[in-house]
């Protein structure tokens, strides 16, 4: 069985807003095995969504398909569907009331031209959207000799993702007898190119599990995806193959996270192990703090951060030595060492971690370039210390020191 | 003149990635007044890219193309292309040394399969990549008595987004002679719906310009956008609507901003007028200082960030009596005036700003539920607190509070 998604919304075509529909129902679709073979996106224009409706059926055996569910005259996805599976349009009588219901909670009077939304196709399996007016439908019917289904979901994605997981997965799940799982691998210490080139042969020999390379500032991420009839016998598939991708990338630098974020596995470990932790950054100012915080339940070991931009903070807080910073100056080994145990001696924790950097666009050197970054954990009363040059923009180059000190809290827990 | 935008990927068709491409390319086109009239995407799949040509190109005067530029069997985008104009492949010396000169930089020897990158349909406008190794093309000819223009970038952003800017748009401007220009308006204080609704009459009322709503954590941004022959045009089309909606608002809750970024709007007041600043965050765990802190050149006004989120933290670093947390509670509007003030002290600034809260899916309390966050400014002497009750997410929460926080900072200097 095989799909395809079509999206209506003339702000997509303006480049307003990025299509994460397209995303979402792609993914939930690849959970359980049903092909998605094109995505388009049309404006609010009658004639170019018509069109785009057929030449979808004429090649995919489910469309499903977002927006134009709306109460204007321009919504017209219900009307073309009603068309192709050749059946009229009817009143549901529990969506009267739905519409009725949410307009008296929000906006007032029942809008006349509401109307148009307790209307749909003969047949078609209402959906009840519990988070706006617009209630979906699916629509199963025979056209060509083949089954086809039409799925007609409202736009906004608090709407539409719901609808997804709640309604239309659970019935497109009928049609498909297999379930595709994944495992990331997260791999650190080594570029993009070189990890992809040090596992090329497996890449392009395997095709279940399939291996899937995503870079990001400071990390790559391996996705492995097995297709069969059972999240177990997925695992099993994939087993060999996470095994063999940390042989060769070597287990300090490749590890597994489900999430697929360096702090989430630093977070678990702080955890696990109770560890108390704080934070010293200069160029990152709160990128690692807000990081490690977004994981919940962090503040039984998460004691306190400190963003000491100017050397006076670095200084009267952490209590780095005047001497270091004129000697060595505040983008060096010496001053991250000493911002990291300041931050742990300050707070009181077991461990502290420091970033010192040079974000750009100004500040750089011959001698110290922008995009030069000392980051330093101090744990168990040794300094762990590393040195990275990134490239990029601030943002790009912030990033990629935060998810380099994230990860070093992991490999100086583990070692 | 209209466009369409063809993007290959299956890892698009996965769910694995969100097309940014899309939207990056319908933005600019968006600016150069270039009609986009379809966004589609196909995974790499030989016949079905060509059939997407062929359909792209029967309605649309620009097909863009991102993806398909690579070394393989697969990478068919330029052969589709010169079938389409009738002509042949040729072999392009430049593009040769460019790809070499990329392998022997990074990759060692030149690979055979790499040939597939040195050939383009004859007579196509060859654009240098200066970040990877396939070179673009732009082809121009006629087709059933029209004009056609086919583009061809490669996938990756980071190669694309600079193909675009620097070659692309220069190109296609020849063919508009107009632009479009648009400016952002924050509101904050008023929800969606209710921003909205103040101002129906003026969006259903406006074609040039048009007002179009962006909903976000802790603000509104409506985005004003005219179409003119020039950008000084724009902005006398702009301007009275502007003013109308900042009167309907109140200009204490709207205000322009460039990029649309409250922390933008604070930083560039706190560099204009001299004014030192410390942040103390409990929940929002280095977010505003980080937000602030990717403001270039804010080092001359950001002092010290302090991420107090246990109870200890809040007494030893900054100075919150420990009869205040007993009696009120770390969640309070009196602990928030408390770490403003000893941020404001500790670090010796003009100005202290601190968030406080519960940001779930834990510690909620019927009297406290998650969600329920103090901010306070202190600056000048008076102490600004805000109050919020935010819903959703432990992401969605604490983004809400650095919204707010940073808003409340631009309040207080323009109060």
């Amino acid at each position: 069985m095989n799909a395809e998604i079509l999206c209506v919304g003339t702000e997509l075509l303006h480049g307003d807003i990025v299509n994460t529909n397209a995303q979402y129902i792609s993914k939930k679709l690849a959970e359980i095995a049903i092909d998605v073979h094109y995505q388009s996106v049309v404006g609010d224009n009658p004639a170019r969504i018509k069109q785009c409706f057929a030449t979808a059926f004429s090649r995919s055996d489910v469309v499903v398909c977002t927006g134009g569910l709306g109460p204007t005259q321009d919504d017209i996805t219900k009307d073309v569907l009603a068309e192709y599976f050749d059946v009229k349009m009817v009143y549901d009588e529990e969506s009267y009331h739905h519409v009725r219901e949410i307009y008296s909670r929000f906006r007032g009077d029942f809008p006349q031209n509401n109307m148009r939304q307790t209307y749909f196709p003969e047949g078609a399996v209402i959906l009840n959207n519990p988070n706006g007016t617009a209630n979906a439908c699916i629509m199963k019917g025979e056209a060509d000799g083949k089954m086809k289904i039409g799925i007609l979901l409202p736009g906004p994605p608090k709407e539409m993702e719901p609808l997804v997981d709640n309604e239309v997965i659970p019935y497109l799940k009928q049609f498909s007898n297999q379930v595709v799982f994944g495992e990331k691998l997260i791999v650190v210490n080594i570029g993009e190119s070189a990890a992809e080139e040090m596992i090329l042969d497996l890449i392009e020999k395997q095709t279940n599990p399939t291996i899937a390379p995503y870079a990001g500032a400071g990390r790559v991420i391996f996705r492995i995806t097995a297709k069969a009839e059972s999240k177990e016998k997925c695992l099993e598939l994939i087993e060999p193959i996470k095994e063999e991708l940390i042989r060769r990338f070597g287990s300090e630098n490749a590890y597994v996270a489900e999430t697929g974020k360096v702090e989430d596995k630093a977070a678990e470990l702080l955890l696990e192990k109770n560890i108390t932790v704080a934070t010293a950054e200069s160029l990152t100012g709160g990128l690692v703090s807000s990081k490690l915080i977004s994981y919940p339940g962090i503040s039984k070991v998460f004691m306190e951060g400190f963003v000491t931009y100017s050397n006076e903070s670095k200084i009267n807080t952490l209590n780095v030595k005047k001497e270091t910073l004129e000697k060595y100056g505040a983008v060096s080994e010496e001053t991250a060492k000493e911002m990291a145990y300041g931050a742990a001696q300050a707070a009181g924790t077991d461990l502290g971690v420091s970033t010192t950097g040079i974000a750009g666009p100004d500040g750089g050197s011959e001698e110290k370039p922008v995009g030069l970054v000392y980051i330093c954990v101090y744990y168990n009363g040794k300094y762990n210390v590393k040195e990275i040059r990134a490239t990029g923009s601030r943002e790009i180059i912030r990033e990629r020191a935060a998810t380099t000190a994230l990860d070093l809290i992991r490999s100086c827990i583990e070692k």
